[in-house]
């Protein structure tokens, strides 16, 4: 191993004179009293599309899941390991969060993969396409959408999954009888990279650009 | 549902002017030829331990997983849909990152569940609990150290689960024949959150203040 | 027949003094010397997207055609009363115009027809059925797809159909050799009533923001 | 294919400045609740006749169809795909309108080639003569009119053509009964493109110049 990146040490340096240094008080009454975010956060691992910088969130606010693709599965309460569930799990009954936000953005690369499930470097892989089956049955459906180009296949596909993971989030007993008592809200946000443009989804599940 | 969290549209706001209008022209790069960030972080889901905050990352950086208490399970190719296995893979096959850095915080409520799994607010729940499992030998162990203090013992299940995290990163085939060539470095960093003190680990497995 | 509408006279006064008058010049020389337009478009007779008003054009700039949800037909020289395929030959083999633009917009009453072609108050018309029915391979395939919300498959179907009427537009020979020759270009734009926003098809067939 | 016109992007830039801005609110409202246009205006597709232009209209007045010499045939409901007639339909039927407007104007290029069928770049074409052909027994009887100057001829032909239209959208049941019911007006308009000059149509197919 060798020493601890200096980028991130650097990164580390102007973190604590810009932010940490003029919020320390937010951050001590954080460390105090624990965190009490409103919201939670499921967003992709990509590199170019952090919840925090795309909201300008500060310490405290958002409790934020992230994953290839922002998969949400259905409840499957078999015993096994779900990170994803387990994070929505602490989010409603522990946090008692009352929004959660489903969101995506544009040229997803595990979307891709989830459209071309037998090419690319992870064909032959052991996780990712076992983890993006997750969406094959919306996958398959939207791959015989001939009139489509490629690229809207792709933005179509992001938002679908969006969709799918709203739908599987009410799966879940307690986020279902929560919203249904109006304590929760469950939205979806599609963030374009290259435009900066930000969608967000309304109760028919179309995507618009708020006013801001 | 309710409409879209007006927090967020104020945050996304205040981003369009301030982040992507600058770096604009950095986004589009990001978009058109796809991300290449040379660093995976696995962090945990608390709202008061953003990675690209503590990091000052800017788009394109970091890939960045994040799920409960920044937990790495084992290498299991069962089958299963294994969601930081598979952003694992992403990042090491599909992006060919350079590092990952497994960072864990202060007074992390993942942490403090796998110290006493039999109370709070989680202790019925379907998910937490398992997920918080996969550190059951750790936290066993140290449940026996009877001279520490309780926020001794806290801190160290947060040091000992990232050293933990990173063993099973080890299990994965393709991270330890990259690491052992020289290609990928693994890191380990403990994020205080009261005083905004970064740690970081060596080679020992000793967390120490780095010079900044 | 009552008297000439009062609103349009009103208008017509409006033009000569803000239009007419400032540009008698030019009126004068387009009378004395013939239209010579560069450019002919083809565009919905919806009256919320004019094409003169969107692309701000001035007299004698855009030899315009508009009928029924922009919809052009295949080359058929069977002797019959051809409309649009008249208008397309004229501005080819008379005007010799340098670009085509097939233009439509969101929420076309025509396309919303062609999708539910036995409801509403057309749907026991002489016209509208057979006219849309044009574009029935097309708004049957995409009929299928699921997945789309309303809204959607709305959108989809503009796309689709303006793509459909410049592969349509491609199967006049004059159209084809002169779009080979260099001599011609062949373009799509899409206008969102609401927000005011214009796309434009690429090579591809995918529509984007241009910057402006 | 070239990039989009760059003139036309130019001029909807200030489209979007000096229209849009201003109307926003208008157009918002025109989106969500669809048009209402309370005429509709068969006009000529030559490009320096636009009918939003001459009569000054804001989004959502005129519904238009335009065609080469503003022609509307008989009701022929046999099963083909009438364009005309099909925008007939949709005005009347959907959008209730209660003014139509046959629109003609000097110098039309439609009119000249119904004039001299065997000359021109047009003679061998496959659909300017069949579609001008509706205009035949008109074009014929006024070729017979010897004392007319040639120009002459043109404008009476014209005018003729617009009177002819009207008598050709009487063949229209809905359309007849309406009119006859009070409901729905037909007026005949022509625009000198050299002058300006506006001349409308009396009820007894007399051409002035009304006060404005």
């Amino acid at each position: 191993m060798d020493g601890f990146p200096a980028f991130l040490l650097d990164g580390y340096k102007s973190f604590m004179s810009d932010r940490y240094d003029p919020e320390q008080g937010r951050y001590r009454e954080l460390a105090d009293q624990g965190q009490s975010p409103t919201t939670m956060i499921i967003a992709c691992c990509d590199s170019r599309a952090a919840p925090e910088t795309i909201f300008s969130a500060g310490p405290g606010e958002m409790f934020v899941l992230r994953n290839v693709a922002n998969l949400v599965p259905t409840f499957q309460p078999d015993g096994g390991q779900h990170g994803t569930s387990a994070a929505i799990e602490f989010a409603v009954a522990a946090l008692e969060i009352s929004n959660i936000v489903v969101m995506g953005h544009g040229r997803c690369g595990g979307i891709k993969a989830a459209l071309a499930p037998d090419a690319g470097p992870l064909a032959q892989g052991d996780f990712i396409g076992k983890w993006m089956a997750m969406l094959a049955p919306v996958a398959d459906e939207v791959s015989k959408y001939t009139l489509l180009t490629n690229k809207e296949r792709q933005t179509m596909l992001e938002r679908f999954s969006i969709r799918n993971s709203i739908n599987n989030l009410r799966t879940f007993p307690y986020v279902k009888r929560l919203e249904d008592e109006g304590k929760l809200a469950i939205h979806g946000a599609w963030f374009d990279i290259s435009t900066g443009e930000l969608w967000v989804m309304n109760d028919e599940g179309d995507f618009y650009r708020p006013d801001v």
